[in-house]
This record gives structure tokens, sequence and C-alpha cells, in this order.
């Protein structure tokens, strides 16, 4: 291992977000709110600043990485800028114990979105931007975003971080040509998330019970943030809910922008729009989204609120189905009250998850249309021995290191949500019952289940005690630490996080 | 296809299940049963010997068989035995619902052991003696047997037929001697049943409020066919609740010897004990039981009934774990009743079940200890990409062809629980609230998650409404043939199914 290089990245990584604590910082100013806020994100910051300033002035003697190293860096960043990020809220009293507040970081930048508070309106304007603001920062890798700015040797090093941290199966060919592609790709990410902010400014007031919900921009860069990230942390009590039906339009179709391999956009920008709809993925994507919209939609029509009407319905399965495939995890509705197709129909969508390349979490739909391809090939092969392979993924046939590779990563995604579930169950919060939404829901089963889904796919909200009215506050401080790091392994796609914690990996 | 050879197989399986069919007649007639139920079993006997010897009349210009014709006649043989098997129940209307009963027989045959029969004490004794008989039969295979009895040409087509029906994920050396083995296992089979059915005619009696509970010839049977066949109908109400704890404690392990990849049995036999005790899957096995029945004995001991000793508590854990993991479903105890870590345990022993080459179901020991060894081999590819495999299991290296089928068998298992859990999802049943041994259940997720799961293993009982003490009899007819088809894709662990039901198979 080189131990050297591996403390001038993180050093680099910390000065980074040394400076973008800067930002909740002028956030409490701008508020005035107390000294004890400008502090909290102070301090931190320069903490940072000066700790990673130090690690640069390693020297090491080989700047080369291999890529177990890669994937080893990137689970240290992660867990680094967690352990920073948390402090705010520590120092501030807003998350006053530390586990706490590290769950609500990771959950942050992993764009996971489950949060351990149960009254958000109690927290100070600072604390709710940084934490959406993490979302932003997270959705499209930390160690991407400093691959940009910062000038690394040209032998593959750069590409072993790069694909540790990207979401899906492959990197693809973009990847290659990386520094120029990866600046174009965050150019994209913050002109669609300032397009999201300037809309969301534009739509129209809504009053529920006398108070007015209207986006104003520290509201819509928040809802953008987390747009973006497909993060999903609320700033408001019930999320999306009281929104206006525009506002909640323009946030479900950004979300399904945002769940799209952003190669896409860049095929957009340089002409080649045919390719796009080539794309077995997206296509996919796409009917996956359009067939549950239209069952729950049915499905829940005059069901839940017998004064709902379609659009209405159609909205909420819009704008739910939108949230949980791509993983963010914003409500309109507490679906956990839905008929049980429907809820299920939202499971599968938190296991499937969004396309790969995108800021959305899960299995992935280029997996799941690799995995089924892949059985396919199973049975032709059984039915004629003498079968050769033919089918193919995005025009590239899918050989055996293919599918075994996508197959590996399903076992060990459930492998690892099982062992998870186990945990949980031991919490002694299971069998309590309480009442969510003026529903009577005893912690079990369904609860750690989908706890554990949400994590490890980075939604954030599941059903019953975890739903989207329900939070993660009761699970005990041990479960809350798996929980913190099942959203790790979830955002790094599982490797990176074993990589780690596998001694070979720190033998010479 | 060569349809001839397959009309004369399934000739030759309709003149056995007629023969089988006898059985049931015979315990009729001792326990003086009206004409009717006489007539129930004659019928469909003559029926199926008449059918069965016409069929004997083609014939077929080539004996050989392909691979996959022997994978479609496994199918195709279930299909018919269960077909056949369900009549008597409708004519003597034990079972009215022809559909009801095609679910009961294909429970019975695949020994999963899920029954629609709300109160089994209303069923006359030839029908009880019929439904657990079936267990017994398909405990070892239907094809299977029917290879010791008829000569067959040595091309391979026997093989074939061997292959599709047998559980696990590889036959083995074993299998080449095969109808010599064959026979040797079938007599273990017989009379490790026999050695049960003496066992339990020893056991002494018990007697809860003021009725008495002892095996008699009749009962010793029915629970040894279930043991045997790992399949678990009951046939007093209760299941195994009120018998004697040392009938309980027989029953438990006879569960796990059945459990036990039987070619271990051929190798005691043969004097090579020392190699029993090198299979990793027979470790393995051993160890999880070892493990679930300690966590379990302390996690519910004093939680349910407060008056419960440590040794009852030892008993329904021993008793719950060996059922369960075999797949059988016989139950001492209503454990949707215990803590959430038990029952959580209990639903990942229904998805691991039992040793390969037993008559268990589940996805098998070896294929979890191949899948978890596979991930690992993954991992090391990643930190040092010219590693060589040196993984083994069972002695032989885990090359990319085992592990990528065992990858695949986990992936169509879950895709194949997923939809059948979405198609459940649809049933009216759902949302509605059932009390069910005092407590309130309401159908959802976990019922159909479980029943799901508990069809697709050949367990028998799930969680809540499918709980120990509830029954599939609520869900609607739809579902309960869904339910029919995946305890066969279980059953015949999921390919010869899809074979079956795919075109090409029925290509040139």
């Amino acid at each position: 291992m080189n131990h050297k290089v591996i403390g001038k990245i993180i050093g680099k990584i910390m000065i980074l977000e040394g400076i973008m604590m800067l930002a909740p910082l002028l956030v409490a100013i701008i508020y005035k709110e107390s000294y004890l806020y400008i502090l909290s994100f102070a301090i931190p910051s320069a903490l940072l600043i000066i700790a990673g300033g130090l690690l640069q002035l390693l020297k090491p003697s080989r700047s080369s990485l291999y890529q177990k190293e890669g994937f080893a860096i990137c689970a240290i960043v992660w867990i680094v800028m967690t352990i920073f990020g948390a402090l705010p809220f520590v120092i501030n009293r807003d998350i006053p114990n530390y586990i706490d507040a590290v769950f609500e970081t990771m959950s942050g930048f992993t764009t996971t979105g489950a949060s351990i508070v149960k009254d958000v309106t109690v927290l100070s304007h600072s604390s709710l931007f940084w934490r959406s603001f993490t979302h932003w920062i997270g959705g499209m890798g930390i160690l991407v975003f400093i691959l940009i700015f910062i000038p690394e040797s040209n032998d593959g090093s750069s590409l072993h971080l790069l694909k540790a941290e990207s979401p899906g199966p492959s990197v693809g060919k973009l990847a290659t040509k990386m520094k120029m592609t990866t600046r174009i790709l965050y150019l994209i990410y913050l002109g669609l998330t300032i397009l999201e902010v300037v809309l969301l400014l534009l739509t129209p007031k809504n009053i529920v019970d006398g108070k007015v919900y209207k986006m104003n921009l520290f509201e819509s860069l928040l809802a953008s943030f987390g747009s973006a990230g497909t993060g999903g942390f609320g700033f408001v009590s019930n999320s999306m809910e009281f929104y206006s039906p525009a506002t909640q339009y323009i946030i479900a179709t950004f979300l399904i922008i945002f769940g799209v391999n952003f190669s896409l956009y860049y095929l957009i920008l340089i002409g080649k729009v045919k390719e796009v709809f080539k794309s077995e993925e997206f296509k996919t994507y796409l009917i996956i989204i359009f067939l549950a919209v239209v069952v729950i939609t049915f499905n829940i029509v005059g069901k839940i609120n017998s004064f709902a009407t379609l659009e209405k319905s159609f909205r909420d399965a819009y704008f739910q189905v939108a949230s949980i495939m791509t993983t963010t995890g914003y409500t309109t509705v507490n679906y956990d009250k839905w008929p049980e197709l429907s809820k299920f129909i939202i499971i599968l969508l938190m296991v499937v998850g969004a396309m790969a390349g995108s800021t959305g979490g899960g299995l992935k739909v280029s997996r799941l249309v690799m995995a089924v391809k892949g059985c396919f090939i199973k049975i032709k092969k059984l039915i004629n021995p003498r079968y050769v392979v033919k089918s193919k993924f995005e025009g590239k046939t899918l050989d055996d290191n293919i599918t075994s590779d996508v197959f590996s990563f399903f076992v060990m995604y459930f492998l690892i949500a099982f062992i998870v579930i186990l945990i949980l169950s031991t919490d002694p919060v299971n069998g309590k019952t309480f009442i969510i939404d003026k529903k009577e829901v005893t912690h079990g089963f369904v609860s750690n289940f989908t706890a554990t889904i949400s994590c490890l796919s980075n939604i954030g909200p599941g059903l019953e005690a975890v739903g989207p009215y329900g939070s993660f506050a009761e699970y005990s401080l041990f479960s809350k630490i798996i929980l913190t790091f099942t959203m790790l392994i979830g955002r790094l796609e599982i490797l990176p996080v074993l990589i780690l914690f596998n001694i070979r990996t720190w033998k010479k």
C-alpha cells in the first residue's frame, strides 16, 4: 500500500470539504443565526483545511496506484468526509448525538436521505442547507469532483479511483477521455440543477390549513440539491406533500432526469440524439416507470382518499415511482397506506433502482436487464449444449465474464441485505408499537427489511416504522452504525468497502 | 422431440401411480370407510393403469433422449401425477374443489406440506394416508423410483431424467453407476423410514386437555412419510404440538437425518465413514443447525410462555430449526409469535434449505457455500487481477463455470420469488384481517413473501396469515394455481419447468 499517496489524496478531499463548509457558514450569516451556528461550521472547516494542508507535505516515492488501492481510498475518503461532515450538527446541537449525526451525514453524502430527525422544522437554516448540500456533493461522487480540479498523473490511477466510485456495472468508453468528460458531466449536473432551481422559483404557492407553501430561493436550492443527487432529505414537515401540483410535477420530472445515465446527456450535447434512443437501459428504465405509474394510479384511485381525483392519484403515483425508482425518497403521500400491490411495486422499484452512471442507487436497470438475459442464456445452453452466446446488451455480447459479474453482484447484494436484516432483528425496538400517521405499526420484519433495502439502495424511507412518515430515530445506536455502513456499501456498490476491510488489501 | 418415448415414460409413471393408490384403498377398507372412499381411489387407480397401459403400445423409433427432453419429461411427469393424484379428494368430497385438490396434491408430491385444509380432523383415514404417502413418493423423486424397476437403455437417457429431478447442484460421481446406486439409496430411504415408524411406536403417550396423544401405527406411518420426504402435512390439529417430548425429539432428529445428502449414508454403508466428515456441506449444515438452535433457544426462553422451561424452549427451537431447515414444516409451537430475531432466523433457514441430494428443498447448503466462496473469489480477483482460483468445494476447484451456475440459480430463485410475490399482491385477500391463534394478522407483504418462499423452497408454513396456525385456504383460486406451479418450480429446481414452457424445447 502506498500510504503517502493515500494520505495526500485524502488531504485534498479534506481541504475541499473545508471549502464546501463555507457555504452553510454563509447561510448562517445571511439568516443571522447565532455565533454557535457560525462556529459550528467555521471550526470543522478550519480543522479540515489545516489537516488537509499538512497531509500535502507528504512526499510519496511513487505516484501510481493499484486498482485495489483505488478501491480502498475510495471507501476511506467517504468515511473521512462523513466523520468531519457530522461535526457541525453536534457542535450546534441540532443533532446532539454524534452517532446520529454520522448517520445523518452518511445518509446525506450517499444520497440516501434516511433521517433520524423526527421534526425537521427545528433545524436551523444552515444545518438544513449543509444536510441537503451533502446530497449534491455525494450525488456525482466526491472523488470524481476532485479529479476535475487537481492534476493527476495520467497512469490510470485516476481511472482506478473513478471506477471505484462510479455507480453501475461499467464506466464505459467515456471514462478513458476522463478529465475532459468528467468536467462536461459536472457542468451538465450543475446546469440541470440550476434549471430546476429556476423552474421551482416560478411555481405558484399552495395554501394548506392557512400555511403558505411556496418555494423561495432557499427551498428551491434545497429541493434541487436533493433531486440532483437523488438524495431526498426533506426540509419542511411531510416532505413535498403540501407544495403545489406544479412543484410536484417539476420535481418528479427532474428526478427521472437525474436517474438517467449522464453519458446520454453528453451524447445529446455532441449531437448524437439517435444514440440515446438506442440505449436498452434507457428504454427499459422508461418502460418500468410507465408501467409502474399506470398500475399504481389505477390501484390507488379512490382507495386511500375517496375525494382524490384521478389527477391526484396519477400525480402521487408519478411522483412516488420517480422518487423511489431513482432512490431519492421525497414523498407527496404516505404510500405505506397504499394497497398491497402498489406497496410491493414500491419495494420492487427500491431493489431495481435507477440507471447506471446516474446519481441514483439500487441494483441498476442495466444489471437487471443483464441478469435476466443471463438467465435465458443459461436455459438456452441447457436446451442446446452447443449454443453460442449471441445475446447482447448495449451492443456488447454478454460473455460469461460479464454475466457472472452481474450475477455475483446480485448475490452479494442479497447476502449483505440478509446479514443486515439479521442484525436489525436483534434491536430492542422490534415488537414495539408506534402510531404513525394514525396507523398502528408494530416494528418487525417489514420495517427491518425495507430499512435495509432502503439504506443499501440509498433511497431513504421504507415501509411501516421507517415509512414516509416514520423515521430511523427509534433504532438503537448500534443498528444506526450498521445502517451507516450499509449506506456506504450501497453507494460504493459493495466492493470498495469489502476490499477496505479485507486484510489482503493491506499486505505487500 | 421424441413424443413416443415421452408418452411411454409417462405411461409407466401412470401405471406406477395407479398401483400406489391401492395403498389408500387398502386403508379405506381397513378403516371400514364408505363405498365412496373406496371408489374414490379405485376409479382413478383403474384409470391410471388402463391409460398408462395403452401408452405402452407406442413404438418409438429411437429410444435415446436429449437432455432437454429429459428436463421436459420430468416436468410433465410431475404435472400428470398431480392431475390424477388430486382426483380421489374431489370424488370423496374431502376437498371438493378441484383446484384446491391439485394444490394439496402438488404440495404433497413436491414435499411442500402447504395445505388449504383448515381442519385436518375432518379428513378420512384414506385421504390422510394418501396425502402423506405422496410426500414419501415425492421425497426421493418419482422418476428415480421408476428407474429402479424398469430396464432402460444405457445411453444416458436415464441420467438426463435423473439430473432433471435430483435436488442440488450436481448429481456427483455416484450417479454414473446409477441403477445400482439408486436402488441402494431407495433401500436406505425405506430402512430409515421403517426405523422411524418403529421408534415412534415406542414413544409414550401425552395427555392434553383430557385428549390422549399417542402414535399408533397409522399415525407413526403418516409422521414418518412426512419426515422422510421432508413434506410436513399434519394429520391432527396443531401438527406435532401435543405429542410427547420424546416423539418430538425423535421426529426432529429424523428430519435432520433426512436433510442429509443420501450419498453420505452410502459412504457409511461401504465403510468410508471418514469421508462423511470431510464433507464441507455436511459440516456447514450441522453448524447452521447448531447456531440457529442455540440463538433461538436463548431468544425465546421465558418470552412466549413464562412457564416454559429451558428444556421446552430448547425442544421447540430444535424441532422448528430441524423442521424449517429441512423444509418439512411440522410444528410444535406457533413460531409466528416468537421474537423478531428468531422469526428472521426461520426466514433465513427457509431460503437456505437442506443439503443437496437429500429429500429437502430450498437453495441448498452447498449452493450457499459455493456462492459465498464465489463472492470471495470475485473480491480476490479485484484485489489481484492475476489471481488464480484456488478455492475448492468438496475437493473440486470452483472454476468460473461452477460459480456462475450457482450465482445464476440464486438470481433465478429471487427473480421468480419477486414475480410470484407481485402476483400474490394482486389477490383480494390482501388487507383482510384474521384472528390466528388469538393474534390479529393482516394479510400483506409478510404473508405473501413467506408464502412464496415457503412454496418455492417446498417448506409448507410461512409467517402471519400462512403461519403455522394459518393456512393457504384464503388465497384466491388464481393465487393457488400460481403457488402450485411455484412448488413444482421449487421441487424441480427451476430449470425443468422453464424448459417445458420454452417453445425452443419443442422445435426440431
